[in-house]
């Protein structure tokens, strides 16, 4: 108990440390005090939900009140981000994932392609990415996709073929699946703008700091042929190197049998939240076309789930989870945008991009590349990664003369993937360790082969897809 | 089952119908299509948070879907009430009680309070009046003062004396301090800014229609003379007219001794909570003195509470009756706020205000006071009282010449007081209620007689004290 304490004193001391160390640097010309002042209190932020002396969460919270009461912003501008239609459309998009977990229908949709194509275990493999795969079109909680939905379906097979953690039979099938829906996970996390959550703030970086406007369809599109190409890649590899004693599993399709009659009939709520996630998926990706705002169709989503009772007013109150995101996700938006407001990120890339005068963009992009994927090592969720270091490496990027289009692809796509290269990389991570099956050593080395697997095919394919629809 | 769904049948019906009739009226010169649509949303989500077809805050939440829906807000207008720096005011504020409850200084207060003035019943009552009066200075849930603080000692109180509900003893001390209670528990809630969640929803309508803004220490200053005699004339009428047939109750000095023993000496969780509680309340009162804004107040109160781990982070996000609070105060605060702002409130209220010309503004305001007081007992909540009908009230008192002054503190304060009338006129009413200590007959008899002291004291005594103010 007193070492804790103490660690928590250090981290704090850290935290502080980080501010003062900002605010005894002297105030470059042209910016104001108040916005020194921010740039100190969103560093302190940054560092906080690293280190994390409080949760990630409360760290944002407390530098929300922190640039409001030391002046850094007005009250009225520190709250904007709660009014932001992207965090409403975050939290929308976690009250859908509360109705699809309660009313079983992801569970039944993962069954139903195990019971098709969950015969050989590779194929299982696929029935559970696959569902994941489509879950995310519209489910940016990777909590709820993989605790909810996919993992017990994976355990529960598992186990029906004597597979299990402790006692040396891990092998057989856990840890294969385990090792295989994790790194699939952080593929489909980079597939679409609702992937999983800090995937929205991504892309309002780069619409503040480059302009660019990643929408749900030009996320999609772009992610899909490199996607694809991950998803096969990727399980073959695991298979191949690290392949499970079990190879065929019939077990795993009577086991789906089973649930799916213990689920009975599809039902009525189930149905109806079908065919919001259908019109909602469509709606987005058709967006270009009819032009209704992507926050409006979502909450349209919800609505109807309402009125049709699929989901209760409960539900939406109880979901403590998406309240926690959408503080942090609120403050965060807000406190990034005021600080791109001020100009002080454009005359610290400036400076940045004079040492690497001289250089090709080529050169440099793909080293500053290289240092942000890697990076992910020292960060324990997708969002204090993307937070930390987006902002200030995309200005470097784009100030040595890299082309917007591409760079902004490849930071978004790789905050994603660089997830995978550890046990604690994003939040379904520690879940999926937490189960056991796989050892860490482990973990690390197919999460590394994995991760220059990735990074050649995004980098290779995607190159060529982009060039192709014409993005740079 | 049936006529259950058939009643929600109706009550949809009724407010799709509320929406109809506005659309069909002819938009009057000057106001364009979208606000005209806007009024026929914000009149459904009125009539709905009455009918209640789903829960009130629900309906709050469809109805800024439908705007942006419809056209009648964009997307980002319509969010915009949940960065509005009141609504995180009561966010703060519950936040507050959660604290209060959790650490147990709300029972201690009111333990402490029984133990030095409870020997005598009336004591009694007046130990839990004042603490309740303490505590609604800085906490707006009424429902967690009665229920979580106030409520539970009255009750096993009531219990050590044998006090019960349902076998004829219920009229020894029960029924007398549930009224009781009740009765003062409205007086308090007009005591405070903080008396009740909706107060700052009237502050806010009143600021917005008036252009006066009733601060924390505006309305508590103006509150202070009437809410003191109402709070000493009340207890006294239910004691001569109502008495309890125990009129001395040493058990509960007895009582309060034992619990205050189990709950030990003061934790320094308690001090902690104690000394923000005095500091925030401190600051809000001298706001004019030093200008910090009462958001950043509450709000830094909140830090210092995470900081010193007497509130943990999973406190915030799972006290889900705040999130429900900031869903419905969001969604209103910013339909009332746009709607003003197409100008249909003045319209209303010249056209109705050609009406009662040739009226003296004292009896028009005089009369118009009477209906909103009264047509309390068809509002199961200040809320809808309020969101439906302050806004015109107060235009049309003003336009019929009534001092604005006056006229704000009026309607502010009977908001409140009204809702002593009925066993569901707010949210506490049906706390007491439900314990089953007072009969309906009886809680409408002295709701009635409450209701004309009430009027009388805080009209004559309030317009003496606003007199000597000098606000008309």
């Amino acid at each position: 108990m007193k070492t804790e304490s103490t660690k928590t004193w250090w981290r704090w001391l850290i935290v502080v440390a980080s501010a003062l160390v900002v605010v005894l640097i002297p105030v470059p010309a042209g910016i104001t005090r108040e916005s020194w002042t921010l740039l100190a209190i969103f560093v302190a932020t940054i560092v906080g939900s690293i280190v994390q002396p409080l949760t990630g969460s409360a760290m944002v919270l407390l530098g929300v009140i922190a640039t409001a009461l030391f002046g850094a912003l007005k009250i009225e501008t520190a709250l904007g981000g709660y009014a932001d239609k992207y965090v409403w459309l975050v939290l929308a998009a976690f009250f859908l994932s509360r109705a699809m977990i309660k009313t079983g229908l992801g569970q039944r949709i993962a069954l139903v392609f195990v019971r098709l194509i969950g015969r050989k275990t590779l194929g299982l493999g696929y029935a559970l990415i696959i569902t994941d795969f489509l879950l995310a079109s519209s489910i940016p909680s990777t909590g709820a996709r993989s605790g909810g939905i996919i993992l017990p379906i994976a355990r529960s097979v598992s186990e029906t073929y004597e597979s299990r953690p402790d006692d040396g039979t891990a092998g057989k099938l856990g840890t294969f699946l385990m090792n295989l829906l994790y790194q699939c996970e952080v593929i489909i996390c980079a597939s679409f703008l609702t992937g999983q959550a800090s995937n929205v703030i991504i892309a309002d970086f780069i619409k503040k700091s480059a302009g660019i406007d990643l929408t749900y369809s030009v996320w999609f599109v772009s992610a899909i042929v490199p996607s694809v190409v991950s998803l096969i890649v990727i399980p073959l590899m695991i298979y191949r190197f690290y392949p499970p004693e079990i190879k065929e599993t019939p077990n795993a399709v009577k086991f789906a049998n089973n649930e799916l009659k213990k689920l009975g009939a599809t039902k009525p709520s189930e149905m109806i939240l079908l065919a919001v996630f259908i019109l909602i998926v469509g709606l987005w990706i058709t967006i270009t076309l009819h032009g209704i705002d992507a926050t409006v169709i979502a909450l349209f989503g919800i609505a109807v789930l309402l009125l049709t009772k699929v989901l209760e007013w409960r539900d939406l109150t109880d979901e403590t989870h998406a309240w926690e995101v959408f503080i942090w996700y609120g403050g965060l938006v807000q406190m990034a945008k005021s600080l791109g407001d001020t100009g002080i990120t454009k005359i610290f890339a400036e400076s940045v991009a004079g040492y690497t005068s001289g250089w090709s963009w080529v050169f440099a992009l793909g080293f500053l590349l290289l240092v942000y994927f890697y990076a992910h090592y020292a960060f324990a969720s997708i969002t204090a990664h993307v937070t930390a270091m987006l902002i200030p490496f995309l200005a470097v990027t784009l100030a040595v003369g890299a082309p917007a289009g591409l760079t902004v692809l490849l930071l978004a796509y790789f905050s994603n993937l660089s997830a995978g290269l550890t046990h604690y990389g994003t939040t379904p991570a520690p879940i999926y360790f937490g189960t056991g099956y796989v050892k860490q050593k482990n973990w690390w080395t197919i999460g590394f082969i994995a991760s220059v697997l990735n990074i050649l095919i995004w980098t290779f394919v995607g190159l060529l897809w982009w060039k192709i629809l014409g993005w740079w």
